[in-house]
């Protein structure tokens, strides 16, 4: 297959040009349909065809529009709209690949916004000075190799060619190996970094619940949280159920639920911001007459200030030993990722906050408690990440949904973002 | 196999007769060599061959010491000592079925004090007034079929043929069929109920740690508890740990956790015989980084008096409701299991006590917490339970160990006690 797309015929059945607001909408399962399931997800994971023919019928989308295009060493897209001056590039968008049955929006609607508002900037002002450049990222998910963030890692440094190494997909293709099937030949690699960008804003759905619920049009993101992961394991004592009194009882999943409990209260008293989970818990023997002897549970605590974070994770390792000491039983708690929160640049999301208002959209400041590539881009350069509403929060699901106004007011917003930083 | 045991020659390599109080502790080993592996367990399931290899070795032995023995249509193994009125039987014993990979007490031990206490007491007395008989029950544990006390069950009524019919083995082997394997053909079953038992006496080892922890040496059981086991059924709404704030989760291990805590401390302050037990825990989608939409969990509850395990119960179903309402999620709570507590009888137990006074030997009275064939006697005909000690509480396992001193104490009492009923 042919990365210039000339020997492909792809169905694009929306119209070329003009493109106007109302495009926000149908553009979005023109794009989705490429990786559709019969039950509607979408399934879109790095170097598959399903991928590249998506990536390709945006590249011949983008050329019949009137942009620039071409891809990077790693499959990254670029639609550029030149400036006047062709010195520094303000850079628009979001990443092409899904999750396993993800649903249309994730990714996608930044991707779409990014080039409507690319052509609805040009036909109302004309060349900027500054280029413009929209860009669908290739991969952000992990969904096929065990890494994320392989489109901006490699815009930015973070990752070059020789990180493809040893990273194998579950059928065991090796990331080199899936490139070159896509025609990105490893060998061919040159650096994608870039030098010349002045900003990165990502439009992207919130896959979180505070928009909907506060029935606001637009989250301005203040910050991407922080993480930490750890796996606690408390060992107790196997025993009868029924010929063990209870002060003779060592029950590592009683341990386990207290612990749960009180960590779980102290967190949402200290700070709205902070949000912690135990998401996964196995309990051994794991039978309903026998006293569990060993309790294993993680914890997933995220906030956007690392100090925060800092304090409260020591506070549960505190909490953990001052309760086996008290139950009498082992416990430990070992720390397997940790991420820095990253802070949005404050001049460009006043500038969010500024648009919004003279707009009329309803906005309002809120962190992001899921990653993306402008945690990426916010390490490299001054960085915006917006966000629309998704109904009920729902989000890797043929489920998600969000409306066409809210659609179209990310689209306004990004607009006046291009105007007002590249005009 | 011949059921007679002519056909087979036995390694027999203890002494015959007459036996001492001084035998009991080589005798285990003795009958634990059938069906033990190498690394020092023993698996003696229902009919196998080392289970009817067993009770054949014992009914060699058990004759040649002077019993008269027979087996009853299910395999339930007597040694009678004929009395001179031969109106009325004093019965005792235990089971001869282990789990898979036991230890060389459970069960056991019952039948080797009890061969030995009619020894001594004929030995000591002579024939006694009333018939004394031995029994090496055939199954107590249900570790083959599902389905438990087939022995007692059948010899009190509880269970007769009919109830053999559609009960398999994990390889799909009919109770009926391995009947007929150990020679004992189903065709041919006479009702194994006794008209004639005045009382049953059981002699066991704790399978707890109470007797071990209070260096008691007899255990005088006044009731087996009852239990109820049920399994509750917590479902909230999976979500992304990042995104989805603390006052908006609807977190089911959270919500499990707390149910537990508060359950247990509950357990804990009303009764101290009363014990609870969430043994069994299951999670969904279990992922660190998803908040559990649902939760399951098991719910194993004990007490001797019935009337409080039903106040318990329903507080605990009351609790739940309470808690479901105030956390905004949905729980469910089902009875799977519900066996009502069996008293011992009183003037057995009182006789138990007096005798252990007389003897010097150190008691105390306690509930059974797990299950025996006396609570099926104990419902039939008036019946005692005696304890000795299991270091640190261990049972079903290998490493069960009960020392010299304690062993040979339950066979004392044991002796008195059949003198005390039958002459």
């Amino acid at each position: 297959m042919n990365k210039n797309g000339g020997e492909r015929a792809l169905t694009i059945t929306t119209k070329n040009s003009p493109f106007s607001i109302e495009d926000t909408e149908p553009l979005l399962p023109w794009l989705s349909s490429f990786g559709q399931s019969e039950g509607g997800g979408v399934s879109r994971l790095l170097y598959t065809p399903s991928w590249l023919e998506a990536q390709l019928a945006l590249k011949q989308k983008m050329e019949q529009s009137g942009l620039h295009t071409y891809f990077d060493s790693v499959g990254n897209l670029f639609g550029r709209l030149e400036g006047k001056q062709d010195t520094v590039t303000i850079l628009t968008g979001s990443h092409i690949d899904s999750v396993i049955n993800g649903g249309k929006y994730d990714g996608t609607y930044g991707i779409i916004a990014s080039f409507l508002a690319a052509q609805l900037v040009y036909q109302k002002y004309g060349k900027p000075k500054k280029n413009i450049e929209v860009v669908s990222l290739c991969e952000e998910e992990g969904s096929r190799f065990p890494l994320t963030f392989w489109g901006s890692g490699n815009i930015t440094g973070k990752y070059s060619i020789t990180d493809a190494n040893n990273i194998h997909d579950a059928n065991s293709v090796s990331l080199r190996t899936a490139m070159n099937e896509a025609d990105f030949n490893p060998e061919h690699y040159q650096s994608p970094v870039r030098k010349d960008l002045e900003a990165f804003i990502e439009l992207h759905v919130e896959q979180g619940i505070i928009l909907d619920r506060t029935r606001t049009s637009l989250g301005i993101v203040d910050s991407i949280v922080g993480q930490r992961r750890f796996t606690v394991q408390i060992s107790g004592e196997s025993n009868h159920a029924g010929t063990t009194p209870m002060s003779y009882r060592k029950d590592s999943l009683y341990f386990a639920s207290k612990y749960i409990y009180f960590l779980t209260n102290k967190a949402m008293k200290l700070d709205q911001d902070l949000v912690i989970t135990a998401g996964k818990m196995n309990v051994m023997p794991n039978t309903p007459n026998v006293i569990p002897g060993n309790a294993e549970f993680t914890l997933d605590i995220r906030h956007h200030d690392e100090a925060v974070l800092e304090t409260f994770c020591n506070e549960a390792r505190h909490t953990l030993d001052q309760m086996a000491k008290e139950l009498t039983m082992c416990a430990k708690m070992s720390k397997w990722l940790d991420i820095k929160p990253v802070p949005m640049n404050t001049p460009l999301t006043a500038l969010a906050t500024k648009i919004a208002k003279e707009q009329q959209i309803s906005y309002r400041k809120l962190m992001s408690g899921a990653g993306h590539d402008a945690q990426v881009f916010g390490e490299y350069c001054p960085t915006a990440l917006l966000f629309v509403p998704s109904k009920d929060g729902i989000s890797h699901s043929p489920k998600e949904f969000t409306n066409k106004a809210d659609l179209e007011n990310g689209v306004r917003i990004l607009t006046e973002f291009l105007y007002q930083l590249a005009y």
